[in-house]
């Protein structure tokens, strides 16, 4: 099963995407979608959406994950933040694709076997779990955990039922 | 010119659209798109998007107007909010609608003359300034409020060129 993993923003969206089948893993491709600054925030939006809309083609995606929102103490980043993953959380599911939300400790949790881990332990563990992955910066790194989490979460949702 | 207001809200956003020519305010329709809250957050922001799309479609319009964001203390309706506005806000820039944000006190400022105006005082000028129109609930009336801002925000932008 491909599943797409994705760490919002509206500067930079992190994505990747792995395949997962029972117990094992293969890393299929990571990435950044960037937008300007200096562009109207609808452009920037269109565009998250676009590039996640050619990235789910790419990879024929039907299951993806995010991390949950919340709103932190600064109010202007928590707006753009929900503003992007608005945008991309649409586009998922005009395209029919599932999306599964997990709370961060949930994630660090999935990745490391604690949810008090680091930034560091999480992206360290990533390349353990993902063999030979080169990861496009911190933002890829994020949206390969919540891919791996949502990996985990449906091979556990599969072996209660069986 | 053709004018699209939109009041955003995952549950409920108000649209309308109005003719803008000199001076002179013509009502064309308004009305609400509502979302089903027992539906996934991708499938009713994802329906979002497709009804915002035919209502660009259906009126031709080519610009757009939305009062501005703010986080206010109920977190979580303003996350809902902003995540709507993300995907409203996306779906016009990649139709090349171009997008006013004005803030809630311009707005009453625009259709009362008071930025201090009362919500109801708002709804009654709105009548006013498009005669005969029927407005499809509050959400709807706050979207004409906005279109009709952004019409005398481009008449005093002309003006100023002149």
């Amino acid at each position: 099963m491909i599943i797409l993993g994705i760490d919002p923003g509206l500067g930079t969206t992190g994505w990747g995407v792995i395949f997962s089948e029972g117990n094992r893993l293969t890393h299929i491709a990571n990435g950044r979608i960037k937008t300007d600054a200096a562009h109207p925030l609808s452009h920037r939006l269109a565009l998250l959406g676009e590039a996640l809309n050619q990235i789910v083609a790419a990879h024929d995606a039907r299951h993806a994950a995010m991390e949950e929102v919340f709103v932190n103490k600064n109010a202007q980043s928590t707006l753009k933040l929900a503003q992007a993953r608005g945008m991309l959380l649409g586009c998922l599911g005009s395209r029919q694709v599932e999306v599964g939300e997990y709370a961060p400790r949930l994630v660090k949790q999935a990745v490391t076997g604690t949810g008090a881990a680091e930034k560091a332990q999480v992206h360290a563990m990533i390349g353990r779990l993902l063999p030979g992955v080169k990861i496009d910066g911190a933002d890829a790194a994020d949206a390969l955990a919540v891919a791996i989490t949502h990996a985990h979460h449906l091979a556990s949702a599969r072996r209660l039922k069986a």
